[in-house]
């Protein structure tokens, strides 16, 4: 069975109540629950942890260690300067693949950069609550690969 | 039936017999096929292009409209500059997903900004091979979404 | 009745201990005492609160959705750098009234810029704690206004 | 009695004719005998000016000291590049107030620096006509204080 | 008939004394005579106005609202660092057409910027005086359009 | 006779089925047709040709030389990167005029940049299709001229 | 008796157990003790304490003040961006010896930065757990000087 | 007799009576009485003119030419912006000899440049009201010069 | 026999016809034909190419692979922006001199820069047609050294 | 037993005549004797040696192979830009830990930059003349190592 | 009796050998004959010292005080990035005067920055060998001043 | 005869010594003796220097003028500031070739600048020793030429 922590940074909790035509309208929750459903579909085991302190998703990502396959991580703003969160996931093996609801290259400069990106394993964005799901796709597939996906 | 246009970049013709250590082993002729068989499964009709002259790629780009429904979209090294791309992207009505082999954040400082990015749809990047398919399943679930993806 | 959440951020629990050239000599508690009084007299019912944690006080201005009409946040150092804080203002429908106690234009150019006045409401700095009550008289203007203050 | 001497720079005789949807729909001349009447409630005896030119508002800033308790001052545009203006201020003993009508921090990234701000007393801005409003109230609190503003 | 101010900025009332090199040796006064009498050969009622004050500049494109369709505007050295001329023109429903004698952008880099073009209808540069009458030639065709000239 | 060459580069082939609310409703064979028709009022014989490859145009440049006595050239998105374009045009005798369909300077800040901008004799923009016809009037002004226009 | 407190910030719980490359192989128990110890034989009292969480750091150096006659302090990653850190520590009476593990000026260029380091008395590092025990040697000496050490 | 314009731009009328340490003690009138008296000995005509109006200076300087066979000119803060000025200056055949009183390099980071210096002939500063008193003392000896002074 | 590839990038077709100050006066048929005959001498089998499009240049070292043994790339204009031209070189076995004809460091700041540089084995400038004679004379000298020349 | 180099750079012969309260009263020979005896005391042959030549001091750093087991450089002001410096100690085998009597982050902005710090194996700094006996501490310990302090 | 000590930093050796166009036609020694000379008429004690060597004219300056009343120095092409040098005039208590030949500002971008400037007691340029000898006439007047020249 | 100057910069002194890998396994002196040798097959006659010190560097080209047709210069780490070798470069009539044994383009960013390029008539980089032998075999061809090379 392959562990997958679904981590979701700063003000994600707010899903589904905030800037609509942004974000869209499902909520945390809904997202939620849909991973761990199709994670049970694909022969993933799904656990999901917000929160809006970054040290707290910095324990997260150390508590991983040992408990989880993969890491799927939308770090929120903190993308944008935590260089913490990105000691945190070059301190630990799981692979950490980044997920963003909205296209962040397509908005005000200051989301352009992720700090986190250089150490992650991949980067999926712009697909809304779909962007997790391809994570999950991706893991799935690394998991047990059918192709060369080394990049 | 959706239609996809898969669309390679400069250099991509070389994969699998250039550096495989940040690009893979797999040949671009492997790739495409997967991804078509890929799509004949999920209901996909796939054609695949590739092109080291910038414009012959914006040519196809505006070729598509009104034949396909969907571009993955590498632009190889034209990320990084070719605003001729990316205005040719805004020219039509198709929604393109940007893919890359690898992940782009972690290379060398030129390749973290992409100037095709904030006109496209999503981004995908740093599964090698697989970020296309990822990107095939993204357009499956969008023709008939099952969730909310608007990012 | 119009309900004001007076938001301290880091540090702000050290006024009157700290940097009394710059900061001036009154604590937060006669700061908070003040404008609550300052609030009855004025039809205000003001509630305070200090955190040094980024993501406490995300935390409040999230729960300050539907408790309070206006909130008037100090974000100390967080100002120059949390998008989360500001991606937090951006997601609850308070308007927030950014306040300083020093004139930040004044002092090291970090302090120049603040990544949260761009989704706040307005802007008062530099006359100590008196910005704060500004802010509460601008509250109250605003809450039964007499002439036009659409900046 | 306390004198005030408010200042209006560039452009600012347009207002209530243009750009409303940033500026607001009073006009200058019900911004001015609204800042009188509050004025005289309050003890301050207010006298206003505008002009287009730079040396002439430098001119009046010359010719506040001995006349002027206190300037409250917009220097519109001239906000951002006018290092004249910004000697004028550190060249007269009267404390210098600056507000704008708009948040200047949300509009375009030019007006995000104030060359004025760091030689002024504190600014206020984003509250539209109520701006000056607050900066006489600042002034009455100032001019008799009941706690401690050093900012 | 349709009115056009042409609006000449600081140090032109040199022209044909100065820099002959960059700046060609006819006289603003010639120039100006033949801007009226082209202008009276295509129905268009020309007005001419030199400042080296910037506030008059200012002024007189607030006053052309109402008295003129079109503006025609050579800012001169304004042209780099006005935000106050560009407010200016911001702040009347008056178009502008930005004109300069020579090419700026072939010449020293600080003259490559133009502060006021993103509030102007178009730009047109390099030809000399002929630039002028470039403009007018623009304005008589959009007075009375033969062909879609939204840009 | 005169020979002009009118020069337009990438995506110009889809006008008036893209981005309407920028670039116009006119089609590049309607804005053509009329070019034709104009110079042949002004004495002017006018040909047109459009190409997404760079080099394409860089091959037609050359061979102006001898041909053509003046170039209209429209770059589109390779105005803001295409160091080989310029090179271009500073290796034939022949003088080029930059125009754009849009007011460049009003858009996004990468098209604020012309690198062709430098070794042009001119630029028209913000007009529309009408941009290139005032660089035939330019044109026309020029073979005879009747006034001082070097810049 | 000297009492110092040993504050290490975001990830230091994972020594010893991540990239030892860099950090070395000791665990962060393990320099703890040893700094107790080494603090025993020099007549230092010696606190340690580690923290992920920015606002906790904050916490502690507020509450070293009284407490503590210094603070030897590893902001980890907080380095390079926590203004609210430097802040506390400009709000405190205790002065902070900055250490670090690594030479982060031999590693990327965002480690290059420290926003803590202006307001520290010095720092020491690049000799791994043996820095800790450097800052200790100078607080020995300081606070029984021998020689001159005002920087 | 050679004739000297000496004009001195914003808030010099100001000196004696503004920040003292910065400017010193003499007026404006004590500095021109001693340049005119200074200029009879060294068979100067010395004329002074002061204004704070960017326009009014570049006017003033359009006007000495033919009348004036040198300026020495202090352009206080316009010193940093006002390209205007600095085509002035390049309008005219008339030398101008930039002076300032302090030492502009060893003060804010925005007086370290000068946009008039250039286009002028050379630089005196930091010598207070003798930076002007050099200034003649060059002008003596480039009007029957002794030795080789083209720098 | 060792096998060379001359590739001449962009506008090279013009040379001994375009500004003759910078490149010189010989054709480029003048030159290949002196360095086909150079080779011959130096037991060198020499083929050279030129094209305007960037796509064909990537093509061309592409198909050098197994065909030649050391490239002579002189990119043009291409030099300083195509990051595709460079990751072709990097995608081929074949080592790669960049020459050109000027000293790109004396000329305009964009030329300055070099992104095809960091990837091929070395650089030649500033010698006019002799640059592309000492790369042939350095590939005669690394085919059968004599000396240590690994850089 | 184990050699050291001490090595000063420019203007430390200055120590105790200059600047006191930037560098402290003690004097370079002070300095140097104290060292000399710690070093006896710890089993370290101490040498010292002062030079204002950048060239002199690259010569002392390549003569220390062989010689010294540790070099402790202050260079001076040359730690902000002598390249040269840096490729002394990157081409030596000897070890170099880089000290400063005052904490240069605390002070102007361009000593925030240190060329030789990537070079070098540490940096101890903000002691005054204390920073060179930690070095020598640290070398002691390095020398016979009690703990792991490989940073 | 003033002793001046003229300072002459590298290359100025060669004055009047080399590029004559910028720096006149007079040799060193011819001008250090004519301030001796000039010295002796106006009751300063005039020594001159050339050298190319950085650290060598770190010792003069050092070497001066006691024994110069004033430095005249010119620091050539150190003058933009020596910051040895600028640690030198701050270390010795000699007012030290910078001089330039040419109008640096009029030159190169890399020659507008001066390193040393900052800590000089004024700065004369652009007037050839008369440079020197105003800064003569400044040591004159400060020795027995007749106004006000505290800048 | 031709004479040449082979001037080698700081740590050269050190090849063969130091990092093989970025600068080969050739001392100096066996350099120097094979370009001694080649010169007296091609008929000139080489003469080799090597100093760390700047300014001596500076001396020996000044003393080339007049004894030696060319220099062949590697300024090692000085390439990337000294400002005061290019105007050494500039104040003789010699021509200069610089080289380089590594391609500074494929190393740390500050080695992508040249200072020193811009006054050199070429430079050869990426060849290891050979850099050196091919300038002489440049100047061979220079001075007595067969082609044009004037670039």
């Amino acid at each position: 069975m392959v562990n997958v922590l679904v981590l979701h940074g700063p003000n994600l909790n707010r899903l589904g109540k905030r800037e609509k035509a942004i974000y869209g309208q499902t909520t945390l929750d809904a997202i939620n629950e849909r991973l761990i459903q199709k994670g049970q579909e694909w022969g993933l085991r799904v656990a999901c942890y917000q929160s809006n302190i970054e040290g707290e998703l910095i324990d997260r990502i150390h508590h991983a260690e040992g408990k989880y396959d993969y890491i799927v991580f939308n770090p929120g703003a903190y993308t944008h300067y935590s260089y913490a969160l990105r000691d945190a996931i070059a301190a630990v093996d799981v692979p950490v693949i980044e997920v963003h609801l909205s296209n962040i290259h397509a908005r005000e400069s200051f989301r352009h950069t992720s700090v986190t990106a250089p150490v992650s394993r991949g980067q999926i964005m712009g697909f809304g609550a779909l962007s997790y799901e391809l994570a999950l796709a991706a893991i799935r597939e690394m998991a047990s690969p059918n192709m060369d996906h080394e990049g």
